[in-house]
């Protein structure tokens, strides 16, 4: 069948848009318009579309009967629903991948290396990249298709929440980096309970430094 | 919510595939051909590529690079790990909207009436109607909309499940209703503790009827 060459066409386009509204470029609240962004890509309207209803399930679009589509809101009461639901599931999630006996740490360890070099350039874009590579290592060892699922599409709105963090004045970014380092020493040591503790600290800091980082630009604009 | 919107066409194709997933008509595994599914609805291939995309946010179908579109099997792990995770989700969204206040019966008694008069009449396919219209009017007065997102992508697995389990000779189509009305009880009354417990049990026994099902399918079979 001739879905593999227009699915990841559809999948670019979703990166692309999906980078977009993560760093900010596309504002909240910002409608996206099939015709616009079809021409502007030089593709067809139709791919624009499944890209869409891709960003729909990794909640960054909402797709609005007869309205088209808009970039999700980034309101205190979602950042912290978001926040919080994506600390069970990955509680949850890491928690599984501590019963995967053996473990490979490689791909783990690879990611937190690119971690440590994006940390020292102050590169956002590649710390979070470098996050992504540790979740989707973890979904890559665990043998789990709901959970996975779930997860991979609630994690670019966790990071559209980190990258506001990561705009606090009070935001350092060695604190991911040894997030990231405890929790696959928790992984790797069966050790459930504390995997939850460093999800729950974890989030819990990065949806305070996001929540206070939206207030502050309140003020500056009002 | 898009709820009172009339159902967009790709929405209309999805609603009809996945129902013949849920009820087992597109056996586990199946491929779904484009054009075939194109051609057999009159619709426009373009509307069935985003009509699987929909599916694949809703477990029911998965993507397969450069092989096209599968039903999503249907095995022991999967239907363990599926259940495992609603049960979380559920206790999360039951337990938040517990604490709406006021929160209005009417439309969750609404589906508990339909649920009843289809248990009467043995109807499956109504009693999982009524089911999902009792998580439609939980996701209305819960303003949650990652948490939604995520619970509305999960239930058509879940109901695929319980329909896997109603077919098992130990099944009691009234313990759905009975659950329902203890659930909705336990909202109303704020118990947080006894959501968990009830959705823990239900979801527990559901689970090992359709996981029983499938080893009396399999053990017929072969």
């Amino acid at each position: 069948m001739a879905f593999a060459a227009p699915a990841s066409l559809t999948e670019r386009i979703a990166e692309h848009l999906g980078a977009d509204i993560i760093a900010g470029r596309l504002a909240p609240e910002a409608r996206i318009q099939e015709l616009k962004v079809a021409g502007s890509l030089g593709v067809s309207r139709g791919s624009v579309r499944e890209a869409l209803l891709i960003l729909e399930r990794r909640h960054l679009v909402q797709l609005l009967p007869r309205r088209g589509a808009m970039v999700t809101r980034l309101e205190p009461a979602a950042i912290a629903e978001c926040s919080e639901l994506l600390t069970e599931l990955q509680a949850l999630f890491f928690g599984k991948l501590a019963q995967v006996q053996p473990l490979d740490p490689a791909p783990f360890e690879n990611s937190l290396q690119a971690m440590a070099t994006a940390v020292q350039a102050a590169d956002i874009g590649a710390c979070l990249a470098a996050r992504r590579a540790f979740a989707a290592a973890g979904i890559a060892a665990l043998d789990s298709y709901h959970l996975a699922s779930v997860l991979e599409g609630m994690l670019p709105a966790g990071l559209r929440i980190a990258h506001l963090a990561a705009a606090h004045a009070e935001s350092d970014p060695r604190d991911g980096l040894r997030f990231h380092q405890a929790l696959l020493k928790s992984v790797t040591a069966g050790d459930v309970a504390r995997i939850r503790e460093l999800v729950v600290a974890f989030n819990g800091r990065e949806c305070r430094l996001a929540l206070g980082e939206l207030a502050e630009r309140a003020r500056a604009s009002g």
